[in-house]
């Protein structure tokens, strides 16, 4: 069962702004990329279409605290870690480091908590429990690693 | 028939680059989001439902020229003139003007050709005549207006 | 002096994601939206040049809670609320409301925090505190207006 | 002398559109993440600093035709060729493939023109020549790569 993943990439232009440095918004693109590719490490897309009936992941909470800028090129580390696991939902830990530093340094800190949902014949999102498949793999972070929030930031 | 439609904005700071100044795919949203507001001004929409069969329009080419460059804040009159009209396609010429210059001048020009669409049960696409609720609403601009492409970009 | 600021716009195709809905990311883009056209109905740009030095606002924490999805073309109410006023920085409450249901709705709530910076010759940005000509203008909503966070969200 | 470059990656979530495919300015955002690869497996960076005076690279023109739809998480590559080299700018053509498909498949193709130029102390744009240190890194691909434009999208 698999509680972390790990992503690395590069800052791309379209993701800086004019004040010259990674505009806010690109970071939750990062949480959002890096959940993704915890889903396909473990086999799953987050379109999950290969359970009955297919669910999806919408965000129903996702936040971020910036504690230093990021720019263009910079190259960068996503660290994933499942911080809760309910019937319905998950929520992650993700921090967001800056490797092209010495040391490298933790440049944000955010928490996504998604809800596994199925769609009615109209459309209609509704809440069910995560499919066992699926379930099966993922556990929740030793708690050890997911520091106290905010004031482990620095640690 | 209605062969033009002209929408003014302002850029957001979201649609900046580090470079200082509005990075050149958000000329792209600025050229759909007019197309979709003339689709309105005529009661439709882009994702068009009330037909039968229900039909969208993926684009299938794009292009714009970039002559001046855009700043956050500058306010922006997008103009879309209907360059073709087919039997299962439109084709948009989109002139991009900065109004807060004086005089204003004409920072990008561009071109969409958007094909109409349905989809089959397996949700394959496939190019249809556009239906004729929103095709008789449309015609194409007077040769006067669309000019002679690039070399007229500064007339 | 201002604590409140309303902006409505409508959902961009663009904004929107495979899911058939508005991209969680879209929110903090509607977020800082708002925030920016709160500063220019005071007079002022979020790039403050008209100060000395000149400051800018980078964002330090972001978060957002999403209760019913968006869709295009959807008209949103982007309601700024000025939630904290400290001496280097100030805190929004935003709370986005779907115009076009019946009742409308609210579908999501955020909070954005921004620290007022200026840059040295190297380029590094050191909190400061807000200009007076800025800080005169604004100043912290009513306890009453700005709710009891996430239950409030279905007062 | 390089007159190429391939780049694969995967099509994220948020380059969708509620049309359940690639937003098409998520095309012109491969474009550029290719362009900008091109220039690091150079050694050198869009922003180029090494140089004196350092220069950028904003784009004067930019088009893509569009073949086939992509969906989430498809594997693209995507693949450059210098096409132009003048003093002042390069030209290139960039054809996207899908990877995951049987054969792989050209799905869109298109042309990037940036051109080199500096700025005064006053920010405003001038074009100058390509830095030596650079210009001697890159010719134009061989005619026969570069094909004959759209009726070789198929071959």
């Amino acid at each position: 069962m698999a509680y972390e993943f790990k992503l690395v990439r590069r800052v791309e232009f379209n993701e800086t702004d004019a004040a010259g440095i990674v505009h806010f918004t690109s970071f939750f693109r990062y949480m959002e990329s890096v959940e993704h590719a915890f889903f396909r490490s473990l086999g799953h897309s987050v379109f999950m279409t290969n359970v009955d009936p297919p669910v999806g992941w919408p965000r129903v909470a996702a936040s971020c605290e910036f504690s230093e800028p990021l720019y263009f090129e910079d190259e960068i580390e996503l660290h994933l870690l499942v911080a809760e696991k309910k019937e319905k939902s998950l929520t992650y830990q993700i921090r967001i480091r800056k490797l092209n530093a010495d040391p490298p340094v933790e440049v944000a800190r955010g928490r996504l908590t998604v809800v596994c949902v199925t769609r009615d014949a109209r459309g209609q999102m509704r809440a069910v429990p995560i499919p066992k498949a699926f379930a099966s793999l993922v556990r929740v972070a030793p708690a050890s690693m997911l520091g106290s929030g905010k004031s482990a930031r620095r640690n």
